[in-house]
């Protein structure tokens, strides 16, 4: 049984943490959290709860939240750690991490000069085998990635495109704006395109990112330069091959990233999460050694299998396709649908 | 002196009319307005105010707001209507000002094959030259046509690939949505594409539009394959020298589609109106025969320029030039900084 550290339970560590607890081959040892908050609160039902620092454990130790102590002690009992604390901080850690000898996955927010391997499962699952310190790219790097890869594998992709419409923050957040406008990254390419190429053998990869007022998706729209001819059946017919892709219509009432998300509530999903990367058959488009699709991407959990996946590559313990496999079956990842 | 009707008093049409009003040439006869509305009260203060039919007619007698008659009775005193009705009237109406032999000008929601000629200033003003009907093309491919015509001109263009951030709904609407998704034009190309092609000689033009829930502006991300290699200072200078394009730049603090339409304001423009085409300098990115750039369009009145000049077009008044130079000056727009 894989002994699991997850620090920080935020937007993606709270995820991570029940996906872990969902599989077989591991656990859950604790989750390091810095504020007694109602979060912690509802974590305190299934996690044994470490606190950030001293400090931290005095403020729990104020609560009805009990904290068993703080992130060092926890560390102590852990095979691997799941990073899932702000953007930036990884650097901090990971000099806590490796003073206590443990291995530790970091998120997309932390640059990949800090680790040893950055990780996509379908894109590039060997290259953390045995690591000790790796990176689960970002959201949109991620859901990229998965549907690239796939293109990769079965078509051959010489170049990629892509406009990416980001949300403008989480649902759970009420500071961050803008409210009405659409605020574009200025400066070509976005980082998205040279994050891209961290995981995936790819010659160009040109990618531009406009935020826009909502907090549920991000949606791009991908235009990608083939190695060969294809159509829009081959490619549908590809993407059913992959649990986390699933092809979704119009048709059926899945015209914005609202009805997406009400998908993943009808589907009875945690918090109404959609793991896979739902890419509209309507918009897939095949002309020669064009391809083009637009795709959505739920920003909040399409990174928590990758994350499951990493641990299992850096430990060594299971190959590719069968930790893919282990984890969408626990994690009820239903595509080739 | 030319006389012009205006038959719509909304987004489009109020604007027009003071647009006409500011011409040394031209002069409004009067609008055409169904309700007798706060709209309705403001405009006239400067117009004389017309109603749709009989029936509105009555609604008008039964307000403090006079009208001085029907459309029929307005259009026997005019030399050219601006026709700026919601979409798909103008099947209906090209009916009554053929009966009555007067020139029309639709806007972009009419279709193509309505009218004789489709018109973008820049793009083909001489293609309206004598028309009886013409129609002005929408927001957005209007403002595809401004810049791209700029440089096919200069450059040469032999493929426009762009995707379109459409707002929502103008800001004085309340009933229309998204209010937090992203909704994408499923389908490839979207009308953006075909539409550019009835007013640019281009060979491709690819384009595919995502509405997102903001109501101040449309976005751009513009991808041409030109004829011939530049660099970004050869689109700079390019950009200064039309007046409907104005390059702006994030260090100013333009960063959004919020801050331009601040400028607006600043500009003193009456409804904080922004006519010219914002490119953001930082986002014009140019390597070899490829050229990128991020533009902004406010849907409300990026079109008005072009409703006068068409007129003089139709009317066979002044050539391309001079009628761009008088449109300009007497609006106040001022590019070419």
């Amino acid at each position: 049984m894989i002994k699991v550290a997850i620090n920080g339970y935020g937007t993606i560590g709270r995820r991570v943490a029940d996906a872990v607890r969902a599989q077989k081959d591991m656990s859950v040892a604790g989750i390091v959290k810095r504020k007694p908050d109602y979060v912690a609160r509802e974590a305190s039902r299934n996690y044994r709860i470490f606190s950030s620092d001293k400090e931290s454990l005095k403020a729990f130790s104020q609560s009805s939240i009990e904290a068993e102590g703080t992130m060092e002690e926890l560390l102590d009992d852990v095979d691997i750690v799941v990073d899932a604390t702000p953007e930036g901080q990884g650097e901090k850690n990971i000099q806590v991490y490796k003073t206590a000898r443990k291995k530790a996955i970091f998120q997309g927010g932390e640059s990949a000069a800090l680790v040893e391997a950055s990780f996509n499962a379908y894109g590039n699952f060997v290259d953390s085998w045995g690591k000790d310190y790796v990176r689960v790219v970002s959201c949109n790097t991620t859901a990229m990635a998965r549907t690239v890869s796939a293109c990769m594998e079965k078509f051959g992709v010489r170049k990629v495109e892509a406009t990416i419409i980001r949300r403008a923050t989480d649902p759970n957040d009420s500071k961050k704006g803008p409210i009405n406008a659409i605020e574009p990254s200025l400066g070509f390419p976005s980082h998205h395109g040279p994050d891209l190429k961290t995981v995936l053998k790819i010659g160009e990869a040109n990618t531009v990112a406009i935020k826009v007022p909502t907090t549920l998706m991000h949606v791009h729209v991908v235009n990608l330069t083939l190695e060969k001819s294809i159509t829009q059946d081959d490619t549908l017919d590809l993407f059913k091959e992959y649990g986390r892709i699933i092809t979704v219509s119009g048709k059926e009432g899945l015209i914005s990233t609202a009805q997406l998300m009400d998908l993943g509530k009808e589907m009875g999903r945690k918090r109404g999460d959609l793991f896979e990367i739902p890419v509209w058959k309507e918009s897939i488009f095949a002309n020669n050694d064009n391809l083009r699709y637009i795709q959505a991407v739920h920003q909040e959990s399409d990174v928590v299998p990758e994350n499951v996946d990493a641990i299992r590559s850096m430990l060594q313990e299971k190959d590719k396709e069968t930790s893919i496999e282990e984890t969408d079956r626990a994690m009820e990842i239903r595509g080739k649908n």
